[in-house]
């Protein structure tokens, strides 16, 4: 159909003002700018009777629907490249008052992540999923993409947040939990299903999301180690002795000399293989990590911070790894698990198999150690395909995953088959045409064929 | 076919020890004797291979199967009523060593939860799941059932314990997915799907499950409230000011006199309405919990337990309900959820239209405050299923869910068109379809036409 009564179609639904072509790219193009092409026609529903007028009027023409939210994504998974059109659910942004009582709020999926933690602030509460793309990352996006970010240790990921959700099905049916019932025992659990399904099943309109208290007293140590296994045994042993762990940091003496030559920042001491430890609760922590740390094995060095200052200086040696990494070139980035009985192994072995599938690469691994998720940069080298086979390759060796966070999107899909099984796959099929049965929705994401 | 000819091809599969006609109903009636057959067929598999073969034999020849654990539950969801064979999975009992580094363990589905939980204690980590039943209740039918139990507010349910599970589908292939991954965002999260499944999309044969530590100090207290609505608001201050509670269980002045009266647990002074907290953490919470209370309106009383002694009656007022109430007649019985938001209403309005739906009639009310999870316990009165219509009525009206832990079965399944929508149920019959084919897998909960 052509672009002129598709725009009036649209706009007969949303208003002339939200139906657009977007020449230059906000929408249709990926911040990153490695996915999408400008010039996609955007709609913009402001209710959810409009989503489903939209979706009724998509799938009755075979239009395929790229859902986005904040367009923060790290996968290609919300922007278009076959012709689809992007549902933008930003005019959803209504945010509902905090209920302290039963500490949940439903909000719009167009509200940002930002507004949503800033809104729990204010009734003296926190949102417990955070990253760096918060001011634009929408609760819609997270909640479709299950987004992890710094707080899934003591957490767990977006999943584990919802309570509830509405969302369009492909089919145009309403898909109703916001009632906010913290138990529910009847039937199959559609909401967890909804989660992370990267808009193929329905397009998320509100949800109705958990809220978790503030710790009063925060605890940050940076610990060196001699071994790696040594490292990941440590932060097994604290895990075993408390609840109070918020982060657990892995780095190793490569990457942390890389941030002290770039920017200059300082390490308290020299070890093989540091972890930076947060714990928080509503006493300080300290004395009990502390405590457990001085039964484990392998601990080379100890600092404690003491004040923000400190703190502050111990968090920028891990969190400048990323922009350190930055100064040497543009790297191959993959975001993986592995269990964590095989972290240690994995991590010995990926700079080793790296190297010797590309011997001009240089490999930097870094990431959260407790739950087996390691950032592997590499640098250099010129065969990206080598490189990314011997990366992904040695994690499914070891039982891993191929996407830790950011979800499969286009990027990671032409992995699908040799990270699920068939039988999963299947399953995954099936469910999609259960939701969508005009395959319509988000088609060419997770999976090359529906 | 005739049941000779069924014994001797089963047999043949899982030894003929393991194929027999139970005619005392050890499992074919359900141990409240309210749901069941005796004379049905078992059989006992000992290995993933032997329960993929009986599941082919099944569907073949359209054999209806009730997968088994412990036959502990409360909802007639695992026996058989209309001639179908009982697949017990007490036989995969194996429980994998505990791995500390990653805080999880593999167990086989036939495993008592107590057998489980021993071997997390022996390692020193807790197994979040308890309830009554643990000596009998197996692995497998926890996590088929999602089951709830007495850590759900600290911890969650069942399904958020489990890293992963293994399970034969209604199609005869094995599920798998037992590394242990904590984080793995590549697609659909089916291992929730397959949690709270009832039996019917397949029967779990292993689970990997989470640990969680074991906390040194904890602070149990009674507090007295001058109303429900009160009571309701100074727990969610609590949840909002810490994350220790373990418990906030609810009271009234009539189920506590009760329980004086029966077995002459005292009560430290007299309140219309109690609430038991307790809260655990690696220091001693009670001065948190404390503060809290301290801000918050219509506390009358509180009294803070100082040593074992004084902490085993404040929980004994709570614990010695159901008996309590046993002593007057047989009750019927419904475990309930509504928003915690709708508690207080919910409560004050169950009572009196009980009281007028069945003049004759008595009604006890007590629970699980912070999650809005009530037990209502209803004596005397002579229908029935006026009674049930007029609790599970006022659940819905007010947003809340017929099943809060026991699952729906063959008890709750009529209240499945209202409890879900028809754009749910829709979704559960597809789903039903994918995994199971040839509808054979316990066909008779959940829904009563899939």
């Amino acid at each position: 159909m052509n672009g002129d009564a598709l725009l009036g179609d649209l706009g007969a639904i949303v208003g002339t003002d939200h139906a657009f072509v977007d020449d230059v790219g906000t929408y249709s193009v990926d911040w990153t700018k490695r996915f999408g092409a400008p010039g996609a026609v955007v709609v913009r529903p402001g209710s959810v009777d409009e989503v489903v007028a939209v979706v009724d009027w998509c799938r009755a023409r075979s239009v395929a629907v790229v859902p986005q939210g904040g367009n923060t994504g790290l996968v290609g998974g919300g922007v278009p490249l076959d012709g689809e059109i992007v549902l933008s659910t930003r005019r959803l942004d209504a945010i509902g008052p905090v209920d302290a009582v039963s500490r949940q709020m439903t909000v719009g999926s167009g509200a940002t992540l930002a507004a949503v933690q800033m809104a729990a602030e204010e009734a003296g509460l926190r949102y417990a999923v955070d990253f760096g793309a918060r001011g634009s990352a929408t609760i819609g996006g997270t909640v479709a993409t299950n987004a992890g970010g710094v707080n899934v240790l003591r957490y767990g990921m977006t999943r584990r947040q919802v309570v509830g959700l509405e969302a369009v099905l492909g089919d145009g049916c309403v898909f109703g939990h916001l009632s906010g019932l913290e138990k529910d025992n009847t039937g199959f659990d559609l909401v967890s299903l909804l989660c992370g399904s990267e808009g193929t099943l329905g397009i998320v309109t509100a949800a109705r999301i958990r809220l978790v208290p503030r710790a009063s007293h925060v605890s940050t140590s940076l610990v060196g180690f001699a071994t790696m296994a040594a490292a990941v045994r440590a932060v097994g042993v604290i895990r075993s002795g408390t609840d109070s762990l918020d982060a657990a940091e892995l780095m190793l003496d490569s990457g942390a000399r890389l941030v002290g030559e770039a920017f200059g920042v300082g390490r308290p001491f020299d070890a093989p293989v540091y972890v930076l430890i947060e714990a928080s609760a509503d006493h300080d922590p300290s004395e009990q990590i502390e405590m457990l740390l001085s039964g484990c094995e392998g601990v080379t060095d100890v600092a404690v911070a003491v004040d923000a200052r400190t703190r502050r200086d111990l968090w920028r040696l891990r969190d400048e790894h990323t922009a350190a990494i930055g100064t040497k070139g543009v790297p191959r980035k993959f975001d993986v698990t592995v269990p964590v009985g095989a972290l240690a192994e994995f991590i010995e072995a990926v700079t080793g198999r790296v190297s010797m599938a590309s011997p001009a690469s240089e490999t930097f691994v870094f990431g959260h150690v407790a739950d087996g998720n390691m950032h592997v940069n590499v640098l250099g080298g010129d065969d990206d395909e080598v490189i990314e086979e011997t990366v992904l390759g040695l994690v499914l060796e070891h039982g891993g995953s191929v996407s830790a966070e950011h979800g499969v999107g286009r990027l990671k899909k032409a992995w699908m088959p040799r990270q699920r099984s068939t039988v999963d796959l299947d399953l995954m099929r099936a469910i999609k045409r259960a939701c969508d049965p005009g395959l319509f929705l988000n088609p060419h994401v997770l999976l090359d064929t529906w």
